[in-house]
């Protein structure tokens, strides 16, 4: 089965080959096809359909900085970084009844948008020597340093979200933030040194106490809140008691195939809510579903 | 077939319950079983079966700072941060050859360590205010901004390296840096807002022209130069024709079964040099000759 997560399929070529060659950027601001992507601060303005609004280049604002977001059938698309946009929250409210309009390629298109300006606005100074006079290059994806000369480019972290699997049952948890009711995969950053695998072991261990093996990847997708690469997986537990990790959970149980089809139909009694569509663990669940049935 | 890439199986247990606690921390550095990674610079010291070497917290230095690596069958592992250290080349001559004799899982737990250390020495100031004073926290694996309060973590960042299939074919490619006669995988950065598919799809593309489908993941392992998460795949290819992006390679070429089994085994003639064991590299050619032998 074909997995096809939110936020994946932009039409956007990124045109790599565009980033290092200053003339061939000047080119694409001066294209008339150029278009600039609508933004209400950091959110997406969409038209009726769910599609991000693009207009001109004519209506930059002043001080701000054009971020060259690929090509679209060859028509330059820029986003614009102006500094005194507010950060995004970690915790997005106005963000979500927005994605459930957007078809996944729009979103697409819109998390990278928005993973780089945020990255933009968070990174204004060198780490490695605290400069404030780091210019944008590579056609907005990236900074250099004209102190030191050390290059930054937009941090992608690394995620594994998974489903550990006992017989005919996966292991689901809450998180105290999660809308009431809802219950997703169980997920955290991959840390330096380790693999996909080591992580999804050691986060579910963390987690719920529960061991667990023979780690399958399943699919990825972007997450722009506010830029991580989800890895999804499953693996397979040979028992089923949790010590649950407080800090983290507010619970998890392990939930059979009828409950899980139920959540995912939103069916009356279901014992969970399940993640918005846009999500990988929704993705997940649905794979899970279909790939293991008899 | 199961792959076990270099840089795997570290027998350290994180221990991230520790790092929020500081009573906990500070009951592992006067615990008598705890030890300290020897280190050359940041290269590591060997013994003579190429494994790690310890020492204790007495050989601690003035104005160092230690880092938690985890417990060792409960014992506290630390490595020291000291600010002098040079930071580690992103290209390294001298670690290399040391690789060539340790174990994937001592170079595992070195990986996590030499990442870890080699991020404190590159982001000592706070990259939101530009402020220095930016105070180790989580026992070593993030930094805090006295001044702005944003929390900094270590970078991990993703890199897919892939095989392009063409029937019995892959195709293999070098850049200037390698050593002579070397040809491996093809790899790039994952960006913001794509995911591992599409990330593999774009990168073969633009530094080859070849187009490929069917993306499937098959192992990961973290690469510590200086901290990535290297997420292998293989990927179907319908054409062979190359147009080769020569600001990133050298060379690609197109070599089937039989010169693969060979240039893995060193045999004279082979069409190529392979990739070292401990990269990630090695291991798809290795898993691609074995999972698709007849």
């Amino acid at each position: 089965m074909t997995v096809r997560p939110g936020f994946t399929g932009s039409p956007l070529d990124r045109a790599d080959r565009l980033r290092d060659d200053p003339a061939a950027f000047d080119t694409a601001l001066a294209d008339p096809r150029a278009r600039l992507l609508r933004l209400d601060g950091i959110d997406p303005v969409l038209d009726d359909a769910g599609r991000l609004c693009w207009t001109t280049l004519a209506d930059r604002q002043a001080g701000g900085a054009l971020l060259l977001l690929g090509l679209h059938d060859g028509a330059p698309r820029f986003a614009e970084l102006r500094y005194d946009m507010p950060e995004a929250p970690t915790r997005s409210h106005s963000i979500f009844p927005l994605l459930d309009r957007m078809p996944a390629s729009e979103a697409a298109s819109y998390a990278g948008a928005r993973s780089l300006i945020d990255w933009h606005l968070r990174h204004r100074f060198c780490a490695r020597c605290g400069s404030a006079d780091t210019p944008i290059f590579r056609a907005g994806w990236g900074r250099r340093c004209a102190d030191c000369g050390a290059e930054h480019y937009p941090r992608v972290d690394p995620v594994v979200i998974m489903l550990a699997v006992h017989g005919d049952s996966v292991l689901v948890a809450r998180q105290p933030r999660f809308p009431a009711g809802r219950y997703s995969a169980l997920a955290g950053f991959v840390e330096p040194g380790e693999s996909v695998e080591e992580a999804v072991i050691r986060e579910i261990g963390e987690e719920t106490g529960v061991a667990v093996r023979d780690v399958r990847y399943v699919a990825s997708q972007p997450w722009p809140f506010p830029s991580t690469l989800m890895i999804a997986c499953v693996a397979t537990a040979d028992a089923t008691a949790i010590t649950l990790d407080t800090t983290e959970l507010e619970d998890a149980l392990w939930v059979d195939r009828a409950g899980v089809a139920a959540a995912m139909a939103h069916a009356d009694g279901a014992p969970f809510l399940p993640p918005p569509p846009f999500a990988i663990a929704h993705s997940l669940f649905r794979w899970w579903l279909d790939e293991t049935a008899f």
